[in-house]
């Protein structure tokens, strides 16, 4: 089956990961003339006249960089600037609207990556300064000589089906209109489909089994991994934890056509294409056109 | 299809999430003539002589505790002791081998928050002191009060597949005949499909396609999400990393078979059935003979 391609996935660079612990390899390539240095904006995207993402050549001696990788034989680099941490940062989300897949899987990356370091300039294991190392995807301590890698914080995003409907929260900080799967952070000593029946229970008291996994997707806002699944729910009956959800409904299919399809009427306004909840709606809606055709359920 | 169930998973607690940010329900709990404590040796399980995970009445006022959640009613505790990191500590694996599974569901996740707590004991926000909040299920910074939240590391764990044989890796530590699944950790910026195909490519040059999801598991050395998939070789011809592997081989469902059943003679020593490798291959060998018998493949 094909699948909508989850947003920031799809980039195109070879990470080369060998040249990471070889700085003598990266200064040579940051010298050659085919390196690209990203333009950001802080740590938003900053946008060409072609509305490609822009870049110039890096001065090498005047900050530190993260290698990204190599795009056709270039390397390319983005900057490590002081940013604010721990911002939503709504205004993004409207040029990422108008960004090229394989842009936004590039730019995703590096924005993770900088927020990342900008939370992690001191180890967490001695109370020290850390510095970058592995080009850009590590720290070390001075101190303690601990290694600090990059965090990729796995969270569970899930439909609940039940007689045809799936299940949709809206928390108060959504756009108007907006309803969207229900997620929340995986935890030590849990698996994706423990995680994804716990998270129900916690945010609507709904019973779930026969979890299955649809498709993932790095978020960069700041560093998580979405593991997109859908469950069986036992009841539509729902309790919402209020301080997580202002509200839920159940969707039919022509309500998750008509909001897909950005229809002014939808019953509900549909997550952008780049979230992955929009990926696991078409997801549904497909599986869910095909049983009703007479094939097998999602 | 019934799936071999993954190691660590099973847990029978309800975490009771609400319960973690009330210290006053904590302390009830705690006073409460129901609540008992995980005995272990460093971070190590203690067995009774029933076989199962041994427990004790707790001292309120005692030590800082980790909240476990509720099992019929009974509140869980586990200690926080001071242990020493990063060790591998192979012996507990003789311990696991005799656990029930729910036991070890219980052990790894206070094992895997443990290890995270001493590691974390520093804000690395600022460098300052942290102190555990959330009762145990993260720490706090006294100065910038930056919030912290224990990590769980994704990592990818894969055979791929190619005319009806699987590849098998052998890490320099592994006992001696072992061969397993090859993992990497999934990096900032990429998908779980994405970063199956990074990892065969780093390790071995092997191109693959049609990544498929099978199961995960938490893994608590120290603090991973595996996450087991298959995926469709385009060659058997590999080059390895060996800074990584020492050695591959090509696996057919005989060899999977035997190993699977511990027969003396197989060409391989399977991982143990706690390790989600064991897993992927009981989950291959099942598909790879309902294909032979005429059904669809894995």
């Amino acid at each position: 089956m094909t699948l909508h391609r989850p947003g920031f996935t799809g980039s195109p660079i070879d990470r080369a990961d060998h040249l990471r612990l070889d700085p003598a390899a990266i200064a040579d390539l940051l010298k050659g003339g085919e390196a690209r240095l990203l333009t950001l904006s802080g740590h938003d995207p900053v946008l060409g006249d072609d509305g490609r993402l822009a870049w110039s050549a890096p001065e090498p001696e005047a900050q530190e960089l993260i290698f990204l990788g190599l795009r056709e034989g270039s390397p390319l680099f983005a900057p490590l600037p002081k940013v604010e941490t721990g911002q939503r940062a709504w205004g993004v989300f409207q040029i990422l609207s108008r960004m090229r897949a394989e842009d936004a899987a590039i730019w995703g990356t590096a924005r993770g990556l900088i927020e990342w370091h900008n939370r992690h300039a001191f180890c967490a294991n001695c109370g020290s300064a850390t510095a970058v190392f592995r080009a850009g995807w590590g720290r070390k301590c001075g101190a303690c000589n601990a290694e600090h890698y990059p965090r990729v914080d796995p969270v569970v995003i899930m439909l609940a089906e039940h007689d045809g409907r799936v299940l949709l929260g809206r928390q108060p900080q959504y756009p108007p209109g907006r309803y969207s799967a229900l997620a929340g952070f995986l935890e030590p000593g849990e698996s994706i489909e423990e995680a994804v029946a716990r998270e129900f229970m916690e945010e609507a008291r709904l019973p779930v089994q026969n979890v299955r996994y649809v498709a993932s997707q790095p978020w960069p806002f700041p560093g998580s991994l979405m593991i997109a699944c859908i469950a069986d729910a036992e009841t539509d009956a729902v309790t919402l934890d209020l301080t997580e959800l202002e509200d839920a409904i159940w969707a039919d299919s022509d309500a998750v056509r008509a909001a897909l399809a950005g229809d002014p009427d939808a019953p509900f306004q549909a997550p952008p294409p780049y979230a992955i909840a929009h990926t696991l709606l078409r997801h549904w809606l497909d599986a869910s056109d095909r049983l009703a055709a007479g094939g097998a359920p999602a």
